[in-house]
């Protein structure tokens, strides 16, 4: 009973950053986010929040690519096989992406963030302040996941 | 420089709940997420997690709704008016519900949650799993919203 008819949704801006390549990893990194100036008075008050969630279309995964049910997560093949769903790869049916960001500054209609893993030119779906109510304090995950971490621990 | 072309989506599954009105803003309710029988191997792994985020599309809004900047929270008239982006508001531009809920069971391609606030058949548009990377520690918030958050716990 999935509709037939795709919803068509508009960007409500895009994403400005330098960082190429594995760059937009780097949680340290700022990038800009430049809101249609038609919508800059939906932003009043936003910077009374210091996270915001910034959902964006990964435009740049080709369409057959979308079609991936399961993935090694980070490309490891020491890692388990699992579903899409089950990791954040960027290989979802709708690559959606949706980042955790901290907002450092607004200045009319552009907002400055740090930790956005988007390309240069990714549109932006939405943004979303972050509350308390966002945090599940003591979540599962599956062992994979806490293997990596534990390896990226190390690295630091 | 925002793209004149809409994205278009097609949802990955719908939301079935019992839930009408005010009720899907129960966070101890469950509901149903009915994924795309195409698509249920992507589900593999999902359950050792504790948390999912579930984005939607609030198809109930009407299009002229979205064209809102501003509102009072909750409706409020007691509190200020803010952008719709610095709001947990649903009359943003996109229309997109992005909601933490606790994953309780899968079953083939039927996961149950439990905190959804999104209506029956209201469209799916991702699932992502939630890990500690989804949570900042301390977030700062709006006045208004420390207020409205010290009047629920007053409730409780």
């Amino acid at each position: 009973m999935v509709s037939k008819h795709p919803i068509a949704i508009d960007p409500v801006g895009y994403v400005k950053t330098e960082a190429v390549g594995d760059q937009i990893k780097d949680k340290t990194r700022t990038s800009e986010i430049i809101i249609d100036p038609k919508l800059q008075f939906a932003l009043d008050g936003i910077t009374d929040y210091s996270h915001i969630y910034v959902l964006f279309w990964l435009h740049e995964i080709p369409q057959e690519k979308r079609a991936t049910l399961k993935v090694h997560p980070r490309g490891r093949s020491d890692m388990p096989l699992v579903g899409v769903f089950a990791a954040r790869t960027n290989l979802h049916p709708n690559p959606i992406g949706l980042t955790l960001v901290e907002l450092v500054k607004v200045e009319g209609n552009v907002l400055t963030v740090r930790g956005l893993d988007a390309f240069n030119g990714t549109p932006v779906l939405d943004i979303k302040p972050f509350d308390s109510w966002d945090i599940a304090k003591e979540p599962r995950v599956p062992r994979w996941w806490l293997k990596l971490e534990e390896e990226k621990q190390k690295k630091l």
